[in-house]
């Protein structure tokens, strides 16, 4: 079992989540986050940051670098894990920056609130 | 150690969040997201887009289809697992779709900022 | 590679995430969240409530309890965790309760969607 973390673009979210669907994940969770990747920030401030200029670290600091991104959330069985990464990678990818990232974390178990199972049977699968 | 991720209903996370203190969790983080389960959709609707439908799969991309839930996180140790799951059972189970999802994530470790304590003796016990 | 979730007071988001930066990850993702410590919770109410006193659990339950605090999380190779883990306790240790705390949790794999890489080539370093 596998939790897969997706940071999209925001205007990619309800793209995402109708091909995930489609792909055969019923059930996610979705929020509002705050992203940096490295293509998003101004590099030269960054090396500056790394050298120890204090101006490049103040900027770094101070601007809002941080720009809105869509975190979407799923728990789901080892098997479908490559679907899901190849679904959200051919929605997702122009080949620009700022596409997003997918992580993936393990599981250890999963429980519907409403019956009591647990394990990959109370993962939702179509 | 482990982290458990609740989702609930909105309007449980008071009550949640009071038994699990009764329980003896005094540390967690809650956050609003948009959820959805499998009870959640239109059943039709996700066979339609299975089957590749495009109407149906538009609908699903475009409709609102997540709605808002409550997502209480918290990392404890392996032995409070199992009261914490009962806990938010207990309270959160009506037997109606919508009743939540927990997850259980191995965590390696936990420090606290104010002492630099690691390991199990940074997780907040009453 | 690891996620590490940082919990950190909302005025030290800023002196964190540049602190970070100088420190040498430049991607990761902040959001808001309501957390709550031990520090941060009347513990004559708690002892209350793990006694059974209705009138504490209700107290617990239906004040505002959880405050707002800022979230931050990256995904990283296991080699940088015991850098960031110093750089967000220099950054926001005061000694007092507040301070916050990091939470390490393993990573299976992170996949970069403009490119396809997987693996600790998919993470940013600078």
């Amino acid at each position: 079992m596998k939790e897969v973390l997706a940071i999209v673009r925001m205007d990619m979210m309800n793209k995402t989540k109708a091909a995930l669907t489609e792909a055969g994940i019923s059930s996610m969770t979705a929020r509002e986050v705050l992203g940096r990747g490295k293509g998003l920030v101004d590099l030269s401030l960054l090396k500056g940051a790394e050298l120890g200029y204090e101006e490049a670290i103040s900027q770094l600091g101070q601007t809002n670098r941080l720009i809105p991104k869509r975190l979407l959330t799923m728990v789901v069985p080892d098997k479908m894990v490559d679907r899901i990464v190849k679904t959200i990678i051919k929605v997702n990818k122009t080949g620009k920056a700022g596409d997003g990232k997918i992580f993936i974390l393990p599981a250890t178990d999963a429980i519907r609130v409403r019956t009591g199972e647990s394990g990959d049977s109370a993962l939702d699968e179509i």
